[in-house]
């Protein structure tokens, strides 16, 4: 008897508008993936979501996802087994076998690559990430951050090559060796994390985050219908504040050490005409000031969405005279810990910016 | 009851000047290797060479070896036992044991590392290897020329990282994925390649290479202890010619893709005087030409070594003034066949220059 409940085609285009909007402008493009998955359903795979209350304590699961440069996703299209080989490289490594896969980031393209890998695999994704939104590197997870062993992990793509890391020092030289290995296969690679017991995510996975993808993106689409307003429904899903109406009037990019680094400028309209707000960009957007006066920071989500769809604008694609509404969504309070924000805290991405709660009208 | 014959600790400054002598300029230094196999022995390890006509059918030999900059394993002391972890990485993986190990390339440092990693598995090292020389990559050993199968394969560092090449596409893979790993691992890594079985290496391994290291580096040892010529020494065991006679006059070196590339020239002195010889250099001496004409290529060694002592002389050591001979010592048959000769041949280092055996006077 197959765990979970089946996940149907209708329900991915939403997941992935969901996903992207947790992406906070990074963590890469849901949508050529989307496809893929659709396309899986057509032939008649399944894809099983497994609720985060039905997790056993004797689970064994495997977090897979794309690993690379977010930009090379979109040229070079993924075969798309490399997540599901590199889970057979690391389930013949450790003589073990996955009983479910959960997604390392809900945020972005991560949503959907373990959904795949679940189709090929026949396993249920359980409803659960390791971020609940995007961040650029695998140490950057709860797992991690509340001691996942680092290793075994395994990295696989579409030319037929794999390579597990069998043993490494922390979940820094984890990240290290997979993403030079990642750059050799070509910039994008699938990888699988650590095997990791269902009592243990059960205590450090960021719970029930692909439902709320799945939510967002349905909560979205249904406002887009109806001619409501979307940016409300994503602020009553995610429980958020809008931070910001305004025109993006100014945005600079630079590739620093692999990264998208840069800031993106607004000036006010409607109720904040004559304010501006600037926000800090590492991949994700990181650190939002208001006239100066910091109103959000990493790990609490920062998303650009166009103010009359709610669609999810990327740190990439932004562009001058985008009218956006600039939200925060809080982070799970697992991201909030003093262990993890040493972690994922603006120190941890160079700000000397204290962590900073978003405030809500009460 | 062991197999083979123990190497005392006597041998092991000679075979660390012969395997000098065989890695052509390059390879790099055996010396602290050798003092490391030497404390091995004091502390009561053995080191043990199997001879090649002993090698049996069904051994599972495992080739082990450093790799990285050569100049690295200078400034940073190796902690000695990486290539003994990526051996036991590497049966772990596969879940057999080595019987055997062999040297990848005898000449520099290569040629005692096996011996090192062989006195912590208690394994004996085969009197042989994969190149009879040094070549700056792993796809240039007979091993691979002659189709071994390039996965699986291990590297571990001092730190205690550990990686598995599980699976990968062809040699030019596997060379590829282990210099990446083996930079992220501070660019000096212990290498174990896939393993082989015996009746495979009896027909593509270079055979009595240890041994022609370790009488390279007697007969010189003798020869300044008689004052007889020691160059004249290296030519009888090696069936080598004297090429030049000469005194350094330039040397000009670069770094290209990680390598050192550049060229030596020099002056001719007594029979050779108003002539000159300039060598080609990619880390080892790769093409001599005489007054312009091609005289030795690769696969075919071209050592540079002292003209009183017969010490080699490095290609980052050699220097203006120096006063050498330039000895060609001929390859092993299985490294001039065609298939051989796309690999290792003078094309395969981007030379326009056709393979020339070596002319010996009859």
């Amino acid at each position: 008897m197959p765990r979970g409940w089946r996940l149907e085609a209708s329900d991915l285009e939403a997941l992935a508008l969901g996903a992207a909007i947790l992406g906070t402008g990074g963590g890469g493009n849901p949508y050529l993936g989307m496809l893929r998955a659709r396309e899986l359903l057509r032939k008649g795979h399944e894809i099983r979501v497994l609720p985060f209350e039905e997790l056993r304590d004797d689970d064994v699961v495997v977090s897979v996802g794309g690993i690379g440069a977010p930009v090379v996703g979109i040229e070079k299209i993924e075969k798309g087994d490399e997540c599901f080989r590199a889970l057979r490289a690391l389930e013949d490594f450790t003589g073990t076998r996955a009983t479910a896969l959960v997604a390392a980031e809900v945020g972005g393209s991560n949503s959907i690559e373990p959904l795949i890998a679940a189709a090929y695999a026949g396993l249920p994704v359980l409803d659960a990430d390791g971020m609940g939104r995007a961040f650029p590197e695998v140490q950057m997870t709860s797992f991690f951050i509340y001691g996942a062993r680092p290793y075994p992990a395994a990295l696989a793509d579409e030319k037929g090559n794999a390579v597990v890391l069998a043993e490494v020092k922390d979940m820094y030289w984890l990240e290290r060796f997979a993403r030079s290995v990642a750059i050799d296969m070509g910039a994008a690679a699938g990888f699988a994390l650590p095997p990791m017991r269902g009592e243990f995510l059960k205590f450090c996975a960021i719970p029930h985050t692909l439902t709320q993808a799945l939510e967002l993106g349905q909560e979205v689409q249904r406002a887009r219908v109806l001619r409501e307003d979307p940016v409300a429904r994503v602020l009553e899903v995610a429980g958020g504040v809008r931070l910001f109406v305004g025109k993006v009037v100014d945005v600079a990019r630079r590739i620093e050490g692999g990264f998208a680094r840069g800031h993106i400028r607004l000036a006010g309209l409607d109720a904040d005409r004559g304010s501006t707000m600037e926000i800090e960009v590492q991949n994700e957007n990181l650190i939002a000031r208001r006239d100066g006066e910091v109103v959000a920071t990493v790990p609490d989500l920062i998303a650009l969405l166009d103010l009359e769809t709610a669609e999810p604008i990327t740190t990439e694609a932004v562009r001058y005279g985008f009218r956006v509404a600039v939200v925060g969504l809080p982070a799970h309070p697992r991201l909030k810990t003093k262990e993890a924000l040493a972690v994922v805290g603006p120190a941890a991405f160079g700000y000397d910016v204290a962590y900073r709660p978003l405030l809500r009208e009460v």
